[in-house]
């Protein structure tokens, strides 16, 4: 069996961060007649992760977390306008188009006659699957997986399901917390390639014996892995 | 190898439209002294139609698309506390438990030595992996299957993805248009069980020669299966 190389999407493949960082300035703008900066950013975030186990991930999640904390922190007075407004910026994420990152086509091409390709990522099952339509790759990978979490237990099950030896799985992605540490932990491979922002609930430590190795763009791939 | 009887989620093993039902009566009374119920009614369902292809299925797009309704409905002046109100009707959906329909859990033991048996839903991923382990019912299934639409070619993608012949692939449902003409139009049988609900988008009308068996409740179906 040919080894599985996996990829995350959001931030790997294409910008996502970005996008949410761009929202979240916009947000903050609607509220800064009524609150500091760096209150509205925190309450905010207090928000989506005390919504994140009734809402998951995704944007339709991030934009109720938004409408909530709007009114929260002006004690209903934003107004129906207000919120129109929140929804409008909801609308306009998932209305984006999807262009994957510099590189991204030539590498997936130039890696598939050796690996099997497969996409794994978290969020929101119509979220990707739009995207993943949007951003035209869906044809270089044999294998799509959207998951709800990516944690060693979902990775486990991942890899049950297609019946893959830990020692042939090769994740790459941004996120340390949800890309590397989890695949190494089950006997995989990782690696890591940073994107300039990290939403603050993928922020973890890292080991600093880090046992993987770590890109700075997805171009370098190839040489890697032959080396590997 | 095994046939696979493949079950619908909601309004199958659990109720679900009744929720909706519930909640969209409550929104119902918020907007009443704005207008008549028949045209917030007619007004929410068209405001979900025009956002499904952004948003997708599920209480998080519902919840949204009620919030777009109630201000466009009072031209802003529902108001702070109305929208929180709004908000509220989505979480208690999510929240809601979920138990399984009467005989559900005996039929699935008792015909899971004859069948693989796998669950096919679709809608939202973490709502519906949040209401398949509040039901318990998780370990009956040897596959689940969660789908952003069900039609004929996310049908045909699941059979190839599991190596399951239509001819032995049985799916029982109570969604006419999601459960039962597209499986049949592959090649596969399809039972169906009517819900005492069923959403306007799903409601398409029943070919005259119907060509499926309809039951009455799950309980009959292990007696239709062992005569068919």
């Amino acid at each position: 069996m040919r080894p599985t190389l996996a990829f995350d999407a959001d931030d790997t493949l294409w910008h996502n961060e970005t996008h949410y960082a761009e929202t979240q300035a916009a947000f903050r703008a609607l509220l800064r007649p009524f609150h500091d900066e760096a209150w509205i950013d925190a309450r905010l975030h207090d928000t989506e992760m005390r919504n994140l186990r009734r809402y998951g991930y995704g944007i339709k999640g991030f934009t109720l977390s938004m409408i909530e904390t709007a009114l929260e922190l002006t004690e209903y007075r934003l107004g129906g306008a207000g919120i129109q407004t929140v929804l409008d910026l909801g609308k306009a994420m998932l209305d984006k188009p999807v262009e994957p990152l510099p590189g991204v086509v030539e590498v997936l091409a130039e890696l598939a006659p050796a690996f099997d390709l497969m996409l794994v990522t978290k969020g929101d099952l119509f979220d990707q699957e739009t995207k993943l339509a949007k951003s035209g790759l869906g044809g270089h990978f044999t294998k799509v997986e959207i998951l709800s979490e990516k944690d060693e237990a979902t990775y486990a099950a991942l890899l049950q399901r297609h019946g893959i030896r830990p020692a042939d799985f090769t994740m790459v992605g941004n996120s340390v917390k949800s890309d590397i540490l989890p695949v190494l932990a089950l006997g995989g491979r990782a690696i890591h390639i940073p994107y300039h922002l990290t939403w603050a609930h993928e922020v973890v430590a890292i080991p600093a014996e880090s046992p993987f190795p770590s890109l700075e763009s997805i171009g370098d791939l190839p040489a890697l892995l032959r080396g590997w």
